[in-house]
Protein backbone atom coordinates (compact mmCIF):
# COMPACT_ATOMS: atom_id res chain seq x y z
CA UNK A 1 0.00 0.00 0.00
CA UNK A 2 2.36 2.47 1.26
CA UNK A 3 6.13 2.36 0.47
CA UNK A 4 6.87 2.33 4.37
CA UNK A 5 9.14 -0.75 5.91
CA UNK A 6 6.66 -0.76 9.08
CA UNK A 7 3.44 -1.14 6.37
CA UNK A 8 5.17 -3.54 3.96
CA UNK A 9 5.70 -6.17 6.82
CA UNK A 10 2.11 -5.64 8.10
CA UNK A 11 0.80 -6.24 4.45
CA UNK A 12 3.05 -9.25 4.50
CA UNK A 13 1.87 -10.89 7.62
CA UNK A 14 -2.02 -10.10 6.89
CA UNK A 15 -1.40 -11.77 3.57
CA UNK A 16 0.35 -14.61 5.23
CA UNK A 17 -2.71 -15.03 7.71
CA UNK A 18 -5.31 -15.03 4.58
CA UNK A 19 -3.00 -17.67 2.60
CA UNK A 20 -2.94 -19.59 5.78
CA UNK A 21 -6.44 -19.42 6.45
CA UNK A 22 -7.69 -20.94 3.37
CA UNK A 23 -4.28 -23.57 3.37
CA UNK A 24 -6.52 -26.67 4.53
CA UNK A 25 -9.65 -26.15 2.16
CA UNK A 26 -12.75 -28.34 3.25
CA UNK A 27 -13.08 -31.37 0.98
CA UNK A 28 -16.82 -31.00 1.03
CA UNK A 29 -17.58 -26.94 0.30
CA UNK A 30 -14.31 -27.13 -1.72
CA UNK A 31 -16.08 -24.64 -4.71
CA UNK A 32 -16.87 -22.12 -1.84
CA UNK A 33 -13.71 -21.80 -0.41
CA UNK A 34 -11.97 -21.20 -3.85
CA UNK A 35 -14.58 -18.48 -4.24
CA UNK A 36 -13.67 -17.03 -0.80
CA UNK A 37 -10.24 -17.35 -1.42
CA UNK A 38 -10.01 -15.87 -4.81
CA UNK A 39 -11.51 -12.70 -4.02
CA UNK A 40 -10.04 -11.64 -0.39
CA UNK A 41 -5.97 -12.69 -2.53
CA UNK A 42 -7.13 -10.56 -5.71
CA UNK A 43 -4.48 -8.03 -4.42
CA UNK A 44 -6.21 -5.77 -1.73
CA UNK A 45 -4.16 -3.07 -0.87
CA UNK A 46 -5.12 -4.31 2.82
CA UNK A 47 -5.67 -0.53 4.51
CA UNK A 48 -8.26 -1.82 6.76
CA UNK A 49 -6.62 -4.17 8.89
CA UNK A 50 -3.24 -1.84 8.35
CA UNK A 51 -5.44 1.14 9.75
CA UNK A 52 -5.74 -1.29 12.85
CA UNK A 53 -2.19 -2.10 13.14
CA UNK A 54 -1.19 1.32 12.63
CA UNK A 55 -2.99 2.62 16.19
CA UNK A 56 -2.14 -0.47 17.99
CA UNK A 57 1.72 0.45 17.22
CA UNK A 58 0.74 3.94 17.96
CA UNK A 59 -0.77 3.22 21.49
CA UNK A 60 2.26 1.68 22.06
CA UNK A 61 0.08 -1.97 21.92
CA UNK A 62 1.29 -5.52 20.64
CA UNK A 63 0.16 -6.03 16.87
CA UNK A 64 1.36 -9.26 16.24
CA UNK A 65 -1.07 -10.42 18.59
CA UNK A 66 -3.57 -7.33 16.99
CA UNK A 67 -3.69 -9.51 13.05
CA UNK A 68 -6.03 -11.94 13.77
CA UNK A 69 -8.69 -9.87 14.71
CA UNK A 70 -7.46 -7.15 12.50
CA UNK A 71 -8.55 -9.60 9.57
CA UNK A 72 -12.16 -9.22 10.41
CA UNK A 73 -12.34 -6.36 8.32
CA UNK A 74 -10.63 -7.03 5.28
CA UNK A 75 -12.74 -10.62 5.19
CA UNK A 76 -16.10 -7.73 5.63
CA UNK A 77 -14.97 -5.34 2.89
CA UNK A 78 -14.24 -8.31 -0.06
CA UNK A 79 -18.04 -9.58 1.11
CA UNK A 80 -18.63 -5.87 0.16
CA UNK A 81 -17.23 -6.13 -3.18
CA UNK A 82 -18.36 -9.23 -4.16
CA UNK A 83 -21.98 -8.42 -3.60
CA UNK A 84 -21.65 -4.98 -4.55
CA UNK A 85 -20.11 -6.00 -7.96
CA UNK A 86 -22.96 -8.90 -8.87
CA UNK A 87 -25.38 -7.79 -12.06
CA UNK A 88 -28.39 -6.88 -10.03
CA UNK A 89 -25.98 -3.74 -8.21
CA UNK A 90 -23.01 -2.40 -9.75
CA UNK A 91 -23.08 -5.15 -12.85
CA UNK A 92 -18.89 -5.16 -12.75
CA UNK A 93 -17.06 -7.46 -14.44
CA UNK A 94 -13.73 -6.20 -13.54
CA UNK A 95 -12.27 -5.60 -9.89
CA UNK A 96 -8.59 -4.62 -9.12
CA UNK A 97 -7.99 -5.66 -12.90
CA UNK A 98 -9.34 -8.94 -12.81
CA UNK A 99 -12.32 -11.07 -13.20
CA UNK A 100 -15.11 -10.22 -10.92
CA UNK A 101 -16.22 -13.19 -8.24
CA UNK A 102 -19.48 -14.01 -10.27
CA UNK A 103 -17.71 -13.99 -13.28
CA UNK A 104 -15.63 -16.36 -12.16
CA UNK A 105 -17.60 -18.80 -10.17
CA UNK A 106 -20.88 -17.43 -11.25
CA UNK A 107 -23.40 -15.70 -9.35
CA UNK A 108 -24.70 -18.01 -6.88
CA UNK A 109 -21.43 -19.11 -5.22
CA UNK A 110 -20.47 -15.73 -5.72
CA UNK A 111 -23.38 -14.37 -3.43
CA UNK A 112 -22.27 -17.18 -0.92
CA UNK A 113 -18.87 -16.48 -0.65
CA UNK A 114 -20.00 -12.94 0.47
CA UNK A 115 -22.51 -14.28 2.99
CA UNK A 116 -19.89 -16.67 4.28
CA UNK A 117 -17.14 -14.10 4.22
CA UNK A 118 -19.21 -12.32 6.48
CA UNK A 119 -20.00 -15.06 8.95
CA UNK A 120 -16.36 -15.51 9.30
CA UNK A 121 -15.66 -11.96 9.39
CA UNK A 122 -17.75 -11.98 13.16
CA UNK A 123 -16.28 -15.42 13.65
CA UNK A 124 -12.72 -14.30 13.70
CA UNK A 125 -13.71 -11.74 16.49
CA UNK A 126 -15.30 -14.08 18.27
CA UNK A 127 -13.09 -17.06 18.44
CA UNK A 128 -9.95 -15.80 17.70
CA UNK A 129 -7.08 -15.65 20.82
CA UNK A 130 -6.23 -12.18 21.28
CA UNK A 131 -3.80 -12.66 24.60
CA UNK A 132 -4.29 -9.88 27.24
CA UNK A 133 -8.50 -9.02 25.42
CA UNK A 134 -10.39 -9.30 28.50
CA UNK A 135 -13.90 -10.12 27.32
CA UNK A 136 -15.57 -7.56 27.81
CA UNK A 137 -13.49 -5.54 25.50
CA UNK A 138 -14.67 -8.42 23.04
CA UNK A 139 -17.86 -7.96 22.91
CA UNK A 140 -17.21 -4.46 23.00
CA UNK A 141 -15.60 -4.65 19.50
CA UNK A 142 -18.26 -7.10 18.43
CA UNK A 143 -20.76 -4.51 19.04
CA UNK A 144 -18.74 -1.73 17.43
CA UNK A 145 -18.37 -4.23 14.39
CA UNK A 146 -22.23 -5.33 14.25
CA UNK A 147 -23.00 -1.63 14.18
CA UNK A 148 -20.47 -0.71 11.60
CA UNK A 149 -21.99 -3.49 8.85
CA UNK A 150 -25.46 -3.68 9.31
CA UNK A 151 -28.54 -2.24 8.49
CA UNK A 152 -27.46 1.27 10.35
CA UNK A 153 -23.71 0.97 8.75
CA UNK A 154 -22.37 -0.30 5.37
CA UNK A 155 -25.54 -2.00 4.36
CA UNK A 156 -27.65 0.58 4.66
CA UNK A 157 -25.22 3.09 2.85
CA UNK A 158 -25.49 0.89 0.38
CA UNK A 159 -29.21 0.93 -0.28
CA UNK A 160 -29.01 4.81 0.07
CA UNK A 161 -26.56 4.38 -2.75
CA UNK A 162 -28.61 1.82 -4.71
CA UNK A 163 -31.90 4.49 -4.10
CA UNK A 164 -30.24 7.78 -5.61
CA UNK A 165 -31.89 7.83 -8.49
CA UNK A 166 -34.26 10.11 -8.83
CA UNK A 167 -33.78 12.14 -5.53
CA UNK A 168 -32.23 15.52 -4.70
CA UNK A 169 -28.70 14.79 -2.86
CA UNK A 170 -27.68 17.79 -1.14
CA UNK A 171 -23.97 17.36 0.51
CA UNK A 172 -25.03 16.46 4.24
CA UNK A 173 -27.38 13.57 2.55
CA UNK A 174 -23.88 12.25 0.34
CA UNK A 175 -22.07 12.62 3.86
CA UNK A 176 -24.57 10.27 5.52
CA UNK A 177 -24.36 7.86 2.61
CA UNK A 178 -21.46 7.49 2.49
CA UNK A 179 -20.73 7.68 6.34
CA UNK A 180 -22.03 4.44 6.68
CA UNK A 181 -21.58 2.96 2.76
CA UNK A 182 -17.63 3.34 3.43
CA UNK A 183 -16.92 5.16 6.56
CA UNK A 184 -18.16 3.21 9.20
CA UNK A 185 -15.77 0.64 8.11
CA UNK A 186 -13.01 2.48 8.25
CA UNK A 187 -13.84 4.56 11.41
CA UNK A 188 -14.87 0.38 13.34
CA UNK A 189 -11.09 -0.18 12.31
CA UNK A 190 -9.66 2.73 13.89
CA UNK A 191 -11.96 2.02 16.98
CA UNK A 192 -10.75 -1.67 17.08
CA UNK A 193 -6.65 -0.61 17.22
CA UNK A 194 -8.16 2.14 19.32
CA UNK A 195 -9.69 -0.77 21.74
CA UNK A 196 -6.79 -3.18 21.13
CA UNK A 197 -4.45 -0.23 22.24
CA UNK A 198 -6.09 0.09 25.30
CA UNK A 199 -7.29 3.80 24.94
CA UNK A 200 -8.07 6.21 27.58
CA UNK A 201 -11.10 7.76 26.84
CA UNK A 202 -9.37 10.99 25.69
CA UNK A 203 -7.66 9.07 23.30
CA UNK A 204 -10.71 7.23 22.11
CA UNK A 205 -12.10 10.93 21.42
CA UNK A 206 -9.38 11.74 19.48
CA UNK A 207 -9.16 8.67 17.39
CA UNK A 208 -12.67 8.33 16.76
CA UNK A 209 -12.06 11.66 15.72
CA UNK A 210 -9.17 10.33 13.36
CA UNK A 211 -11.51 7.57 11.91
CA UNK A 212 -14.52 9.41 10.90
CA UNK A 213 -12.23 12.21 9.03
CA UNK A 214 -10.45 9.30 7.34
CA UNK A 215 -13.51 7.57 5.92
CA UNK A 216 -15.13 10.66 4.66
CA UNK A 217 -11.53 11.38 3.11
CA UNK A 218 -11.57 7.89 1.49
CA UNK A 219 -14.65 8.77 -0.24
CA UNK A 220 -14.15 12.39 -1.32
CA UNK A 221 -10.56 11.31 -3.06
CA UNK A 222 -12.34 8.32 -4.67
CA UNK A 223 -14.73 10.52 -5.85
CA UNK A 224 -11.79 12.97 -7.35
CA UNK A 225 -9.69 9.43 -8.57
CA UNK A 226 -13.04 8.24 -10.48
CA UNK A 227 -13.26 11.41 -12.17
CA UNK A 228 -9.86 11.67 -13.29
CA UNK A 229 -7.90 8.66 -13.31
CA UNK A 230 -8.75 6.17 -16.91
CA UNK A 231 -9.43 2.26 -16.42
CA UNK A 232 -5.81 1.28 -17.09
CA UNK A 233 -4.65 2.91 -13.68
CA UNK A 234 -7.84 2.36 -11.21
CA UNK A 235 -8.26 -1.56 -12.25
CA UNK A 236 -11.97 -1.03 -12.57
CA UNK A 237 -14.43 0.70 -15.46
CA UNK A 238 -13.61 4.57 -14.87
CA UNK A 239 -16.17 7.48 -15.19
CA UNK A 240 -19.26 5.33 -14.06
CA UNK A 241 -20.72 7.00 -10.99
CA UNK A 242 -20.66 10.09 -13.50
CA UNK A 243 -22.32 8.01 -16.72
CA UNK A 244 -24.99 6.66 -14.28
CA UNK A 245 -25.82 10.32 -12.61
CA UNK A 246 -25.16 9.84 -9.06
CA UNK A 247 -24.24 12.15 -6.41
CA UNK A 248 -20.83 12.75 -6.07
CA UNK A 249 -18.83 15.13 -4.30
CA UNK A 250 -16.75 16.86 -7.21
CA UNK A 251 -20.75 16.69 -8.99
CA UNK A 252 -21.94 18.86 -5.65
CA UNK A 253 -19.01 20.85 -5.04
CA UNK A 254 -16.88 21.10 -8.47
CA UNK A 255 -13.74 19.17 -8.57
CA UNK A 256 -11.62 21.93 -7.01
CA UNK A 257 -14.59 22.28 -4.50
CA UNK A 258 -14.05 19.00 -3.57
CA UNK A 259 -10.39 18.94 -3.34
CA UNK A 260 -10.60 21.95 -1.13
CA UNK A 261 -12.63 19.73 1.44
CA UNK A 262 -10.66 16.83 1.07
CA UNK A 263 -8.15 18.90 2.14
CA UNK A 264 -10.04 20.42 5.22
CA UNK A 265 -11.10 16.76 6.03
CA UNK A 266 -7.46 15.48 6.03
CA UNK A 267 -6.36 18.68 8.31
CA UNK A 268 -9.53 17.61 10.90
CA UNK A 269 -7.81 14.17 11.04
CA UNK A 270 -4.28 15.09 10.96
CA UNK A 271 -5.53 17.65 14.23
CA UNK A 272 -6.65 14.86 16.01
CA UNK A 273 -3.85 12.97 15.64
CA UNK A 274 -1.74 16.20 16.69
CA UNK A 275 -4.13 16.34 20.46
CA UNK A 276 -3.20 13.09 21.05
CA UNK A 277 0.36 13.06 22.14
CA UNK A 278 1.92 10.29 20.62
CA UNK A 279 3.77 9.41 18.03
CA UNK A 280 1.55 9.35 15.67
CA UNK A 281 3.60 9.42 12.15
CA UNK A 282 2.35 6.24 10.56
CA UNK A 283 -1.27 7.31 11.07
CA UNK A 284 -0.84 10.61 9.41
CA UNK A 285 1.05 9.46 6.26
CA UNK A 286 -1.72 6.34 6.13
CA UNK A 287 -4.27 10.02 6.20
CA UNK A 288 -1.95 11.40 3.41
CA UNK A 289 -1.49 8.44 1.34
CA UNK A 290 -5.77 8.25 0.91
CA UNK A 291 -5.68 12.13 0.16
CA UNK A 292 -2.85 11.39 -3.09
CA UNK A 293 -3.43 7.89 -3.86
CA UNK A 294 -3.49 7.18 -7.25
CA UNK A 295 -1.82 9.53 -8.50
CA UNK B 1 -46.99 -23.95 14.32
CA UNK B 2 -48.67 -26.67 17.33
CA UNK B 3 -51.81 -25.90 18.70
CA UNK B 4 -50.54 -25.76 22.56
CA UNK B 5 -51.55 -22.55 24.76
CA UNK B 6 -47.69 -22.35 25.69
CA UNK B 7 -46.14 -21.95 22.32
CA UNK B 8 -48.93 -19.86 20.89
CA UNK B 9 -48.01 -17.52 24.02
CA UNK B 10 -44.72 -17.62 22.65
CA UNK B 11 -45.06 -17.04 18.87
CA UNK B 12 -47.33 -13.70 19.83
CA UNK B 13 -44.59 -13.10 21.93
CA UNK B 14 -42.11 -13.52 19.18
CA UNK B 15 -43.85 -11.49 16.50
CA UNK B 16 -44.44 -9.04 18.60
CA UNK B 17 -40.76 -7.90 19.29
CA UNK B 18 -40.32 -8.53 15.44
CA UNK B 19 -43.00 -6.05 14.84
CA UNK B 20 -41.40 -3.74 17.66
CA UNK B 21 -38.29 -4.41 15.84
CA UNK B 22 -39.01 -2.67 13.06
CA UNK B 23 -41.97 0.20 14.19
CA UNK B 24 -39.20 2.83 14.26
CA UNK B 25 -38.03 2.90 10.17
CA UNK B 26 -34.89 4.63 9.83
CA UNK B 27 -36.16 7.69 7.33
CA UNK B 28 -32.49 7.17 5.00
CA UNK B 29 -32.80 3.35 4.80
CA UNK B 30 -36.28 3.01 4.29
CA UNK B 31 -36.93 0.20 1.32
CA UNK B 32 -34.15 -1.96 3.41
CA UNK B 33 -36.18 -1.85 7.04
CA UNK B 34 -39.37 -2.85 4.60
CA UNK B 35 -37.53 -5.33 2.85
CA UNK B 36 -36.59 -7.28 6.04
CA UNK B 37 -40.00 -6.86 7.72
CA UNK B 38 -41.50 -8.47 4.79
CA UNK B 39 -39.60 -11.59 5.20
CA UNK B 40 -39.39 -11.65 8.82
CA UNK B 41 -42.92 -10.94 8.80
CA UNK B 42 -44.59 -13.31 6.28
CA UNK B 43 -45.75 -15.78 8.33
CA UNK B 44 -43.00 -18.11 9.56
CA UNK B 45 -43.64 -20.90 12.10
CA UNK B 46 -41.23 -19.49 14.51
CA UNK B 47 -40.06 -22.55 15.23
CA UNK B 48 -36.37 -22.21 15.90
CA UNK B 49 -36.73 -18.79 18.46
CA UNK B 50 -40.15 -21.44 20.54
CA UNK B 51 -37.38 -24.12 20.22
CA UNK B 52 -34.81 -21.69 22.20
CA UNK B 53 -37.85 -21.24 24.45
CA UNK B 54 -38.71 -24.33 25.25
CA UNK B 55 -35.84 -25.75 25.80
CA UNK B 56 -34.93 -22.82 28.36
CA UNK B 57 -38.32 -24.00 29.89
CA UNK B 58 -37.72 -27.44 30.55
CA UNK B 59 -34.66 -26.08 32.43
CA UNK B 60 -36.66 -24.37 34.55
CA UNK B 61 -35.34 -20.96 33.02
CA UNK B 62 -36.78 -17.18 32.43
CA UNK B 63 -38.12 -17.62 28.56
CA UNK B 64 -39.06 -14.25 28.97
CA UNK B 65 -36.01 -12.43 28.85
CA UNK B 66 -34.18 -15.24 26.34
CA UNK B 67 -36.86 -13.87 23.59
CA UNK B 68 -34.85 -11.11 22.38
CA UNK B 69 -31.31 -13.51 21.85
CA UNK B 70 -33.96 -16.50 20.63
CA UNK B 71 -34.88 -13.73 17.44
CA UNK B 72 -31.50 -14.10 15.91
CA UNK B 73 -32.18 -17.58 14.78
CA UNK B 74 -35.20 -16.11 12.81
CA UNK B 75 -33.59 -13.48 11.42
CA UNK B 76 -30.69 -15.54 10.31
CA UNK B 77 -33.02 -18.09 8.93
CA UNK B 78 -35.44 -15.39 7.23
CA UNK B 79 -31.86 -14.40 5.46
CA UNK B 80 -31.16 -17.56 4.33
CA UNK B 81 -34.72 -17.93 2.31
CA UNK B 82 -34.18 -14.50 1.09
CA UNK B 83 -30.85 -15.68 -0.28
CA UNK B 84 -32.01 -18.81 -1.50
CA UNK B 85 -35.13 -18.20 -3.07
CA UNK B 86 -32.84 -15.51 -5.88
CA UNK B 87 -33.13 -16.22 -9.27
CA UNK B 88 -29.22 -17.65 -9.56
CA UNK B 89 -30.36 -19.88 -6.44
CA UNK B 90 -33.37 -21.68 -6.42
CA UNK B 91 -34.92 -19.14 -8.45
CA UNK B 92 -38.34 -19.55 -6.63
CA UNK B 93 -41.16 -16.83 -6.72
CA UNK B 94 -43.57 -18.05 -4.14
CA UNK B 95 -42.65 -18.50 -0.43
CA UNK B 96 -44.96 -19.52 2.27
CA UNK B 97 -47.42 -18.67 -0.36
CA UNK B 98 -46.15 -15.15 -0.93
CA UNK B 99 -44.31 -13.56 -3.56
CA UNK B 100 -40.50 -13.76 -2.47
CA UNK B 101 -38.72 -10.70 -1.51
CA UNK B 102 -36.87 -10.29 -4.77
CA UNK B 103 -40.26 -10.38 -6.40
CA UNK B 104 -41.40 -8.14 -4.50
CA UNK B 105 -38.65 -5.54 -3.68
CA UNK B 106 -35.79 -6.67 -6.73
CA UNK B 107 -32.88 -8.40 -6.43
CA UNK B 108 -30.44 -5.71 -5.22
CA UNK B 109 -32.41 -5.16 -2.24
CA UNK B 110 -33.74 -8.98 -1.60
CA UNK B 111 -29.80 -9.16 -1.32
CA UNK B 112 -29.01 -6.32 1.01
CA UNK B 113 -31.89 -7.29 3.17
CA UNK B 114 -30.68 -11.08 3.80
CA UNK B 115 -27.14 -9.46 4.07
CA UNK B 116 -28.30 -7.12 7.31
CA UNK B 117 -30.01 -9.34 8.43
CA UNK B 118 -27.41 -11.69 9.08
CA UNK B 119 -25.82 -8.88 10.83
CA UNK B 120 -28.75 -7.94 12.73
CA UNK B 121 -29.17 -11.95 13.90
CA UNK B 122 -25.16 -11.55 15.34
CA UNK B 123 -25.89 -7.73 17.01
CA UNK B 124 -29.44 -9.22 18.59
CA UNK B 125 -26.44 -11.84 20.14
CA UNK B 126 -23.84 -9.45 21.18
CA UNK B 127 -26.15 -7.03 21.99
CA UNK B 128 -29.77 -7.51 23.65
CA UNK B 129 -29.70 -7.23 26.95
CA UNK B 130 -30.38 -10.66 29.08
CA UNK B 131 -30.39 -10.77 32.95
CA UNK B 132 -27.58 -12.89 34.78
CA UNK B 133 -25.82 -14.00 31.17
CA UNK B 134 -22.32 -13.39 32.00
CA UNK B 135 -19.80 -12.44 29.31
CA UNK B 136 -17.95 -16.02 28.82
CA UNK B 137 -21.39 -17.65 28.12
CA UNK B 138 -22.14 -14.88 25.92
CA UNK B 139 -19.02 -15.17 23.76
CA UNK B 140 -19.95 -19.21 23.79
CA UNK B 141 -23.25 -18.24 22.28
CA UNK B 142 -21.71 -16.40 19.85
CA UNK B 143 -19.15 -18.76 19.11
CA UNK B 144 -21.65 -21.44 18.16
CA UNK B 145 -23.26 -19.08 16.17
CA UNK B 146 -20.67 -18.15 14.47
CA UNK B 147 -19.76 -22.18 13.63
CA UNK B 148 -23.43 -22.99 13.03
CA UNK B 149 -24.08 -20.05 10.34
CA UNK B 150 -21.00 -20.01 7.82
CA UNK B 151 -18.48 -21.88 5.92
CA UNK B 152 -18.43 -24.91 8.22
CA UNK B 153 -22.30 -24.33 8.64
CA UNK B 154 -25.32 -23.50 6.81
CA UNK B 155 -23.38 -21.52 3.56
CA UNK B 156 -21.18 -24.43 3.49
CA UNK B 157 -24.39 -26.84 3.17
CA UNK B 158 -26.03 -24.36 0.34
CA UNK B 159 -23.13 -24.75 -1.56
CA UNK B 160 -22.84 -28.97 -1.67
CA UNK B 161 -26.54 -28.77 -2.35
CA UNK B 162 -25.78 -26.45 -4.98
CA UNK B 163 -23.02 -28.31 -6.43
CA UNK B 164 -24.75 -31.98 -6.52
CA UNK B 165 -25.74 -31.90 -9.80
CA UNK B 166 -23.71 -34.93 -11.59
CA UNK B 167 -22.51 -36.46 -8.55
CA UNK B 168 -23.02 -39.45 -6.66
CA UNK B 169 -24.73 -39.01 -2.85
CA UNK B 170 -24.82 -41.59 -0.23
CA UNK B 171 -26.61 -41.23 2.74
CA UNK B 172 -24.08 -40.25 4.53
CA UNK B 173 -23.47 -37.18 2.36
CA UNK B 174 -26.70 -36.16 2.14
CA UNK B 175 -26.41 -36.16 6.02
CA UNK B 176 -23.88 -33.84 5.79
CA UNK B 177 -25.60 -32.04 3.73
CA UNK B 178 -28.70 -30.89 5.23
CA UNK B 179 -26.50 -30.94 8.75
CA UNK B 180 -24.93 -28.21 8.04
CA UNK B 181 -27.64 -26.69 5.45
CA UNK B 182 -30.58 -27.00 7.96
CA UNK B 183 -29.48 -29.04 11.23
CA UNK B 184 -26.59 -26.48 12.18
CA UNK B 185 -28.80 -23.89 12.89
CA UNK B 186 -31.67 -26.40 14.16
CA UNK B 187 -28.75 -27.61 16.37
CA UNK B 188 -27.95 -24.16 17.08
CA UNK B 189 -31.00 -22.94 18.87
CA UNK B 190 -31.32 -26.03 20.69
CA UNK B 191 -28.00 -24.78 22.46
CA UNK B 192 -29.22 -21.39 22.78
CA UNK B 193 -31.61 -22.54 25.00
CA UNK B 194 -29.60 -25.07 27.05
CA UNK B 195 -26.86 -22.42 27.48
CA UNK B 196 -29.27 -19.85 28.25
CA UNK B 197 -30.78 -22.38 30.55
CA UNK B 198 -27.49 -23.40 32.31
CA UNK B 199 -27.72 -26.73 31.48
CA UNK B 200 -24.66 -28.63 32.99
CA UNK B 201 -22.61 -30.97 31.22
CA UNK B 202 -24.50 -34.31 30.78
CA UNK B 203 -27.62 -31.96 30.19
CA UNK B 204 -25.63 -30.35 27.40
CA UNK B 205 -24.79 -33.46 26.21
CA UNK B 206 -28.29 -34.96 26.04
CA UNK B 207 -29.84 -31.83 24.58
CA UNK B 208 -26.81 -31.97 21.75
CA UNK B 209 -28.37 -35.47 21.04
CA UNK B 210 -32.12 -34.10 21.17
CA UNK B 211 -31.04 -30.79 18.80
CA UNK B 212 -28.87 -33.09 16.13
CA UNK B 213 -32.05 -35.44 15.63
CA UNK B 214 -34.48 -32.69 15.39
CA UNK B 215 -32.52 -30.87 12.29
CA UNK B 216 -31.90 -34.08 10.28
CA UNK B 217 -35.47 -35.26 11.33
CA UNK B 218 -36.42 -31.73 9.79
CA UNK B 219 -35.38 -32.16 6.89
CA UNK B 220 -36.16 -36.10 6.20
CA UNK B 221 -39.48 -34.98 6.73
CA UNK B 222 -39.37 -32.28 4.84
CA UNK B 223 -38.27 -34.26 2.03
CA UNK B 224 -41.34 -36.98 2.41
CA UNK B 225 -43.47 -33.56 2.27
CA UNK B 226 -42.04 -32.00 -0.88
CA UNK B 227 -42.67 -35.50 -2.54
CA UNK B 228 -46.12 -35.77 -1.16
CA UNK B 229 -48.14 -32.46 -0.67
CA UNK B 230 -49.35 -30.55 -3.46
CA UNK B 231 -48.40 -26.78 -4.23
CA UNK B 232 -51.36 -25.67 -2.36
CA UNK B 233 -50.85 -26.94 0.89
CA UNK B 234 -46.81 -26.45 1.04
CA UNK B 235 -47.38 -22.84 0.03
CA UNK B 236 -44.11 -23.45 -2.28
CA UNK B 237 -43.91 -25.21 -5.62
CA UNK B 238 -44.13 -29.19 -4.54
CA UNK B 239 -42.40 -31.65 -6.67
CA UNK B 240 -39.09 -29.47 -6.93
CA UNK B 241 -36.43 -31.23 -5.66
CA UNK B 242 -37.65 -33.94 -7.85
CA UNK B 243 -37.49 -32.15 -10.99
CA UNK B 244 -34.09 -30.96 -10.52
CA UNK B 245 -32.71 -34.34 -9.64
CA UNK B 246 -31.60 -33.48 -6.39
CA UNK B 247 -30.92 -36.24 -3.96
CA UNK B 248 -33.58 -37.23 -1.40
CA UNK B 249 -33.76 -39.26 1.37
CA UNK B 250 -36.85 -40.81 0.11
CA UNK B 251 -35.25 -41.18 -3.25
CA UNK B 252 -31.86 -42.85 -1.88
CA UNK B 253 -33.96 -44.97 0.90
CA UNK B 254 -37.54 -45.15 -1.10
CA UNK B 255 -40.56 -43.61 0.48
CA UNK B 256 -41.63 -45.83 3.24
CA UNK B 257 -37.59 -46.26 3.94
CA UNK B 258 -37.48 -42.16 4.48
CA UNK B 259 -40.13 -42.62 7.02
CA UNK B 260 -38.72 -45.62 8.75
CA UNK B 261 -36.13 -43.54 9.20
CA UNK B 262 -37.34 -40.48 9.95
CA UNK B 263 -39.23 -42.28 13.09
CA UNK B 264 -35.99 -44.04 13.98
CA UNK B 265 -33.89 -40.24 14.32
CA UNK B 266 -37.36 -39.65 16.20
CA UNK B 267 -37.19 -41.91 18.99
CA UNK B 268 -33.00 -40.96 19.16
CA UNK B 269 -34.35 -37.26 19.88
CA UNK B 270 -37.04 -38.72 22.20
CA UNK B 271 -34.20 -41.30 24.23
CA UNK B 272 -32.06 -38.18 25.09
CA UNK B 273 -34.98 -36.38 26.34
CA UNK B 274 -36.54 -38.81 28.70
CA UNK B 275 -31.98 -38.91 29.73
CA UNK B 276 -32.64 -35.32 30.50
CA UNK B 277 -34.45 -36.99 33.81
CA UNK B 278 -36.75 -33.57 33.44
CA UNK B 279 -40.16 -32.45 32.56
CA UNK B 280 -39.60 -32.17 28.82
CA UNK B 281 -42.84 -32.84 27.49
CA UNK B 282 -43.22 -29.93 24.92
CA UNK B 283 -39.16 -30.79 23.41
CA UNK B 284 -41.06 -34.38 23.12
CA UNK B 285 -44.19 -33.09 21.54
CA UNK B 286 -41.78 -30.46 19.22
CA UNK B 287 -40.18 -33.65 17.40
CA UNK B 288 -43.66 -35.11 17.00
CA UNK B 289 -44.92 -32.18 15.38
CA UNK B 290 -41.66 -31.78 13.02
CA UNK B 291 -42.11 -35.39 11.98
CA UNK B 292 -46.11 -35.73 11.93
CA UNK B 293 -46.65 -31.74 10.42
CA UNK B 294 -48.02 -31.34 6.96
CA UNK B 295 -50.53 -34.22 7.16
Amino acid sequence: MMHLPQVSRWVDSVDNQLIQYFSQKDPLTHPLDRAMEYSLLAGGKRLRPVLTLAVVDCLGGNTDSAIPLALASELLHTYSLIHDDLPSMDNDDLRRGKPTNHIVFGEALAILAGDALQSEAFRLLIDEPCPDLDLATRLAILSDFAHAVGRNGMVGGQVMDLQQAGKQFDIERLRQLHGRKTGALIHFCVRLGARLGRANAREMAALDTYGHALGLLFQVTDDILDLEAESSVLGKTAGKDQDQDKATFPKLLGLEGAKAFADETLSLGQDALTSLERDCKLLSDIAEYVRNRGH
